[in-house]
């Protein structure tokens, strides 16, 4: 397994939406910056939503343009619309990952809208993309293996939005566990159904940790030949639909990981885990999750 | 995948050493009892070691007769040396398991001899076996997958000392990753390459979630054909010789997985989830870990 992964840090936009008080400008600008530095190439900096909706990112255009201005890191910001996706592109976004839910229930419940509505505002956000220069637009489905509120999600539901998204020239497609539904036999499946569906499309996977399965969909992934991932530092996230559920899979495990299988991210672990330790002081009374930090890497 | 798993619980035993307040004889009998009630066919309910290394388990051979009474239940129980074989075959222990680290350095902290002199002793324990009826006798051989001592150890080690246990008429060999150094690939390379030694001996897995692999690693070896597992409710447990770490798997969160993948152990997980709501008033102030009983099981 030689082929380099990217492992993107979403603790910025999906750990910090549930968190209760709001993590300031300049801090969330050193967080970024000391990912970069010990070797991530991609963070999700924050979103673009309605300031009333989520507060903690009413400073979106300062951090995407302090985060633009870091060495060798290339800032992702999520949107749930059109309007998020033009405020991004204006402040100067260059991957921008639209979100919608694959079961309707989620996707009403996240973004007022239908599945299909919010297919057809994809198009807008595609035709506004195309009006611009060098903008990766990514896709990420939530609730791909399974919806706290309809229950189990079709497969084929799930690849034929893929291939919709292909056709419609979405750059990358992020399937994403939203509420920690998925398993590894599952995992496995559905991304292998969906790269013979859509070729050669860059995948990435978000997984949540809500059932201990985390770590073993990463591999199931890996398997299937994903090779881009998302998590976030301290297992931060959560979803509001999913009641006691924990949050993404943490980066320091996952990085652990990856380093065990021999895998190349291109980060440092030691690194990675002394701003592990900082984010405790960053997010103080702030509940964290992951491994590492407590049990230290393996003693080789 | 539809060969039937048995599921282990060792939170009786694995879980009780590392905790300091004394669990009382009837309270672990009404555990037991509410675990075999669920379906657990295999517990292992004490330890024979000498009580001034672990008071916890004075009453060992009053938990034992306790648990044969249990109906459709198989009660193990763990030894560290001849003398706790001897002790625990005059108690009527019909399923034992003798372990032996793999590594030296482990081995001599926690039983104070050479693998090799542990190896030794094992002989003893067969000879005793073989002058009594109907006793199943089990090798669990800790660190098979890396030390916290001595760092990676040798896979021929583990394979050399598996060939051995076969050819000295062991019933079972047990894998253990007592400190959580295993990662999935290591963990399908290790088991096949075991099997492939041994036979069809069975071969049963007892994994740590140290660095959040345990699951991960029972889909590898379920992969590699394993169809024994060690859990611990409330993911209890731990090592002395490994600071910091985290218990066994979480017996909920691995019981999950299993129904996810519709693998049969005949345990029903709604039940086990009151069993572990139990757990909490049975050890008080005791860390608990999984994330089921939070989380719930998921909505179909």
């Amino acid at each position: 397994m030689s082929d380099r992964v990217i492992l993107r840090e979403v603790g910025l936009r999906d750990g910090l939406q549930l968190i209760k008080s709001r993590l300031d400008t300049n801090t969330k600008l050193a967080w970024i910056k000391a990912q970069a530095e010990v070797g991530f190439t991609e963070i999700e900096v924050t979103s673009f939503v309605p300031i009333s909706v989520l507060p903690q990112f009413a400073d979106a255009a300062t951090v995407l343009a302090g985060a633009k201005k870091i060495d060798n890191l290339l800032p992702t910001v999520l949107v749930p619309n059109l309007r998020g996706a033009v405020m991004a592109m204006d402040a100067g976004a260059k991957k921008i990952t639209f979100v919608l839910s694959v079961s309707d229930s989620h996707n009403r419940a996240n973004v007022r809208r239908s599945t299909d509505e919010s297919l057809a505002m994809l198009r807008e956000v595609v035709a506004e993309r195309d009006n611009r220069q060098d903008i990766t637009l990514v896709t990420a489905l939530a609730t791909s293996f399974g919806c706290s509120m309809e229950g189990a999600v079709n497969d084929a539901r799930v690849t034929q939005i893929a291939e919709f998204l292909a056709n419609e020239g979405i750059d990358e497609i992020n399937l994403a566990d939203t509420v920690g539904y998925g398993d590894p036999i599952q995992v496995r499946r559905i991304f292998t159904d969906v790269k013979t569906a859509v070729g050669d499309l860059p995948l990435a996977a978000h997984f949540h940790d809500t059932r201990g399965l985390g770590l073993a969909n990463v591999m199931a992934a890996l398997d299937a030949g994903v090779r881009r991932f998302d998590s976030a530092l301290g297992g931060l996230g959560g979803c509001p639909f999913a009641p006691g559920a924990s949050g993404n899979i943490a980066t320091e495990d996952t990085l652990h990981l990856f380093d065990r299988l021999g895998v190349d991210t291109g980060i440092n672990l030691g690194a990675l885990l002394e701003v592990r330790r900082h984010l405790a002081e960053w997010l103080p009374g702030e509940k964290l999750e992951g491994r590492l930090l407590g049990a230290g890497p393996a003693n080789r």
